[in-house]
């Protein structure tokens, strides 16, 4: 029997979540869910943005859905934004990013690539510091282990499609031992699972600009936190925006499926919010976490039809309730 | 009298440089040029990547231009980019790069955007280390006085574009203090000088994104080193690629005009290298360093006619000669 923890959060979250567990519900009947609470308005009733007993509920069910969340606008003591709080309590190391061109919102038809963000360390360590000359500092970490870590876990999905490219992405022009310790982490693991011969590098920088002057030439994408998050946010324009960007944050038996937009407070209540993102994101678990790759193809297959059926890019008039009325209903 | 220290570098550098001081030649009759060492070729001579001579010319002159150095593949003990040494060493804080359409070679008509990439500390501090336990740390830095010296480069610019937006790019969810320290810096520069209503913010994830999606919506961008790095590369694609990327690096009294490019060894020697980001980077020394914009829009216009009665994207069958001479002739 496989359970879920379903973590609304804040703004939209609470509207596009029911959506994406409707989804696994049809697709696994007898799913058992429990919810629980994280995020700004969390934090605000009670003092912690990630509650203790949400990260046991999520230990307790090895997998969840993440809605939104929003962030102060200025520096509130003792805030931290609730997904780094459940991504490094959790362990979720990886963060699975794909991008795919769907009909008629995509602006391309041949985009397919996935990128494997390393989600737990780089400049994401929470070390921050004045010094005593006024200067801020901020350090930025990469460790052997966590680089191995997604090298492993990026060999494994290369498998899974067989890879034709595996593209690792660093600066190390500027950051040597940083960088380079990723990029010959990364080499020796995909080495060892057989793909050297399909892995190659890019500067950041460069990196960027080819994924917007030739996104089709990536494959699988291999990276450290912060450029993870920068690159994924550009490549999702090929998708169709954030509206369709999905992730998975991915740790050793325990997964969290996160829709990479934001709580979106401007459309927040207005019925509006699209669903996509986080639908695709439960598509992730079944195929990523659960391992159960026809569901999630039946999932994506329902996205797929149900956007060539609309025939519109236009999701200004259409309602939350339309989009996973219209999906749900492919999913029979 | 206007002097010019000429640093060729590596690769392509000697092939699009001259080019480009041909331009200022035609232009600044009488100009002063000598020539400079620097790069992976110098330092294979000369032990070092930038000579003292280099720097010593260039603080005699004032002003030069750069072509591209090589980097070794791995790390060679002792050698460091020779563009970052002189970027420190002459104090050249500031790094320019503009984003414009161009007819023929541009995707889009309407792009006209400014970046200016904080060009001294973040991550290019050099500050990186392996701790007892095996892990590489890289220290990000952030002063308040880098960030206010951009701020009050970007408000100069600001005024002579007469600028209907700056937009500050950070990270300051993640990065409070940091990322922190640079916004609040610089907002209060640019609020002294009268912009705080045309100040806007954008987090780098969204930034690189919005700069895919809707890149027309930005005029002047305004963040840190390594942000800029990535997002200015990303952004020329939308002025035909990193053959039209110009950029300044820009300090006080001093500057140092530089095509974003590499050194390009597969096509060094070929004659087939593109030197419009060479000429475009003297316009911008004209424009902002030597403060003679009507030579500067001579030499743009000059390129923008050039590329208009070319009247093709493909620059594969053009060489170094054929475009230099087709903007040269336009010089009258
Ligand atoms: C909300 C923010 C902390 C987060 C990040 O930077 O990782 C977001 O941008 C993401 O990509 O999930
Ligand atoms: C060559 C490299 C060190 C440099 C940088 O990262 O600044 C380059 O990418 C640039 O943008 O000028």
């Amino acid at each position: 029997m496989k359970s879920l923890c379903v973590i609304a959060g804040d703004g939209i979250g609470p509207e596009v979540v029911p959506v994406a567990v409707d989804a696994l519900e049809r697709l696994l009947p007898g799913l058992r869910t429990c919810e629980a609470d994280a995020g700004w308005g969390c934090f605000e009733r009670m003092g912690t943005s990630v509650p203790q007993a949400t990260l046991d509920l999520m230990k307790d069910c090895g997998a969840g859905i993440f809605g939104a969340v929003s962030s102060p606008s200025h520096a509130v003591a003792g805030y931290r934004s609730a997904i780094l709080t459940l991504r490094q309590a959790l362990a979720l190391n990886c963060n699975l990013r794909p991008v795919r061109s769907w009909p008629v919102i995509s602006p391309q038809p041949n985009i397919d690539m996935l990128i494997l963000r390393e989600n737990s360390e780089g400049l994401y360590v929470g070390r921050e510091r004045m010094d005593g000359e006024g200067r801020a500092l901020a350090e930025r970490q990469i460790t052997r282990r966590a680089s191995e870590q997604l090298a492993q876990r990026t060999a494994e999905v290369a498998a899974l499609r067989n890879a034709r490219r595996i593209t690792l992405v660093h600066k190390a022009n500027v950051l040597p031992l940083t960088c380079g310790l990723f990029r010959d982490s990364a080499r020796q693991v995909l080495a060892q699972a057989g793909w050297d011969a399909r892995v190659d590098e890019r500067l950041v920088d460069v990196a960027a600009l080819q994924l917007v002057a030739s996104p089709e030439q990536f494959d699988l994408i291999a990276t450290t936190n912060l450029f993870g998050d920068i690159l994924s946010d550009l490549a999702c324009h090929w998708s169709g925006g954030l509206g369709t960007a999905p992730s998975l944050n991915w740790g050793d038996g325990i997964a969290l499926a996160e829709p990479v937009h934001g709580s979106a407070p401007d459309i927040a209540g207005t019925g509006r919010a699209n669903p996509l993102a986080a639908l695709l994101s439960a598509a992730l678990l079944l195929r990523y976490h659960w391992q159960l790759p026809s569901l999630a193809d039946q999932l994506e297959v329902a996205v797929s039809d149900f956007l060539k059926d609309a025939g519109t890019v236009d999701f200004a008039d259409r309602t939350t309730r339309v989009i996973a009325d219209g999906v749900l209903a492919r999913l029979g």
